[in-house]
């Protein structure tokens, strides 16, 4: 193997797929490593920790192909310090020393054989193939993604659930004490339709490597178990969750007792302050809607308490609500409009949260009791 | 206890004292508060950790003299939060809850009795009083105290060494392994000399709160085992070390074989590129000085090697010569020059480190042997 390719090509590759690899300690050394594969002015690279699979993909000057596995954490280093001039990979296959150099700077790594890297291939060989328009699916994953249970098993309510049909892209996630839901708009360039649950792990995976890409379309390549994800310049893999999804579109109410709109700016930094004083054990904050007021308030026990006042729109009787204040602001945080409107059917009833220039997108939060 | 404070004045003060209070954990919870007092159009913030005491003062509209002791974080985290308006502190002394008041944020906060905090009282009433530039003292402080030795003891190489005579200051620490000594000429109001030993943590303190100042002058005032430290806003008391420092000066070469000059940014990232390969048990890094050139090269068994090749003006015999790398970082990262000059008396000899600009700073680092 021998090819030669620009600093900030290969930064941005390993950026890619490093965050996949396995942590220390784990049994396997070689998923701590990145698979390098150069054939054909075309660099692959390629890191698993079993679950999720990444490959990266760009043009690199092949004088000659070849695979090797290479230290993820350590490579980035590297290409991180080296000046921005072109850096040469050259394997010794006998004793899987890569010699990487770079204007004066010269580095021997040693390799692990590729032939130790788990397998790369594509499984997936006959399945549904959808093209989508990426901003779209990144946005509705970003609105889902952090309600999903969060705890690392195979639950179908520990990922996020996805529909695809015609134009339309619906996904939803919920733990038990909260559900949040979206609907957007797709170019779906094949009229395929599709229904599945990915895990969160994969999702999450996927909207970072995003950040580091300038793509517009990305093709799903699903079967029963699988799901291939691929752009241009990467793709992941990933097993999807057996099970049927919970029926949550019946747990969002069709209507609402009362209303309130409040400005989403004045209602985060508000809920910030008063949650200096909550009890860190139970997270709530109690709620109280009154003539166009709402006020907040918490305690911790033995140390002290908060209060805050803020503006907003709401005429009904005075009602006391409390929140876990994480669900609140997890949900509004993401959210872009100036003001969002809150839909409560009393004080022990789920209450919606949604922003107010935009109807396909809700929070449904349980109150807690008090 | 009443008084009104702008946010930003509450700010800057809680940031001044907050760092030297007791961590979490510690026996007396009091020691985890700042103490409030206010009297006659000031406000005083106080916290201690028993070895070091800082006093922080400000303006406030004093309505009501008083004296409560508040938790700093918890106030850290509220002030930093609460909107650019005036703040009402109020105590009620039967309880000790201070109510806090800020446009419609409010929050009650248990305090401790001020009685409960240790006395506050400057101890040193004979001692001697000088009267210095506050820039010379905190750049001397940042050029020597990295080489102290970094070990919580009362050993005095734990300290760093302090000499006040005349127009001129020197500092010095070292741990063995490696020295720093820096001469600074002041402006010395009262012609009041010393000498004595810091402990380390007050001088880093002393750096860290000069950050949030902006002031020129520093009083020093010194006993036999104290000092205070005292610019218009703010004072740190603190125990001295008692002991012989090291006489140092016997150490540093009065002249050396070879000299090298050579560029202090190169040589800073050289360093950090090679350092990407170093064993992180040992931390050396080979210097080979010959022909005008600098090789520097790192190793770790099992994993590879890293070399990097800089230009430098050497004209002796090859010299190969290894250090700690991080000692090499830290002295010549808070050099100024362009370029340093390193002088070489064999690879077995302590190596001296100095900015080419600058002739009163000088780093002594000895060589492993390899």
């Amino acid at each position: 193997m021998l090819f030669t390719i620009d600093r900030d090509s290969l930064l941005n590759k390993l950026k890619i797929v490093e965050k996949v690899t396995a942590q220390k300690g784990n049994v396997q050394p070689v998923l701590s490593n990145v698979l390098f594969a150069a054939e054909n002015n075309t660099l692959n690279l390629c890191a698993t920790d079993l679950d999720i699979l990444v490959k990266a993909t760009t043009t690199a000057a092949v004088k000659k192909a070849g695979k090797i596995t290479l230290p993820a954490k350590k490579l980035l280093e590297i290409a991180a310090k080296l000046p921005d001039k072109p850096i040469e990979f050259s394997l010794n296959e006998d004793t899987n020393i890569v010699s990487i150099v770079c204007g004066n700077s010269k580095f021997e790594i040693i390799g692990i054989s590729a032939q130790e890297f788990p397998k790369t291939e594509d499984e997936i060989k006959e399945g549904t193939e959808i093209e989508i328009d990426l901003e779209p699916l990144v946005k509705a994953i970003k609105y889902t993604v952090y309600s999903a249970a969060n705890y690392e098993n195979r639950n179908v309510i520990s990922g996020v659930f996805c529909l695809i049909r015609d134009e339309k892209l619906e996904m939803a996630a919920t733990d038990g004490n909260r559900l949040a839901r979206i609907v957007e708009k797709i170019n779906n360039k094949n009229s395929q339709n599709a229904k599945l649950i990915f895990p969160s792990k994969t999702l999450n995976e996927f909207v970072r490597i995003c950040s580091y890409i300038s793509e517009d379309k990305v093709k799903l390549s699903v079967d029963k178990s699988k799901i291939t994800l691929r752009t241009m310049s990467f793709s992941i893999n990933s097993k999807l969750l057996d099970g049927e999804y919970p029926p949550y579109e019946q747990l969002i109410p069709k209507s609402t007792v009362n209303s309130v709109k409040i400005s989403r700016d004045d209602l985060i930094l508000a809920l910030e302050r008063v949650s200096t004083m909550v009890n860190e054990r139970t997270c709530f904050v109690k709620f109280i809607f009154n003539d166009n007021k709402l006020m907040l308030k918490a305690e911790t026990p033995n140390s002290g308490t908060s209060e805050d006042v803020i503006d907003c729109e709401y005429n009904g009787d005075e009602l006391a609500i409390a929140f876990n204040y994480k669900y609140i602001l997890d949900s509004i945080k993401i959210m872009e409009s100036k003001n969002i409107v809150i839909g409560l059917n009393g004080s022990l009833s789920a209450t919606l949260f949604k922003p107010e220039s935009e109807e396909n997108y809700i929070c449904l939060i349980m109150p807690i009791q008090i």
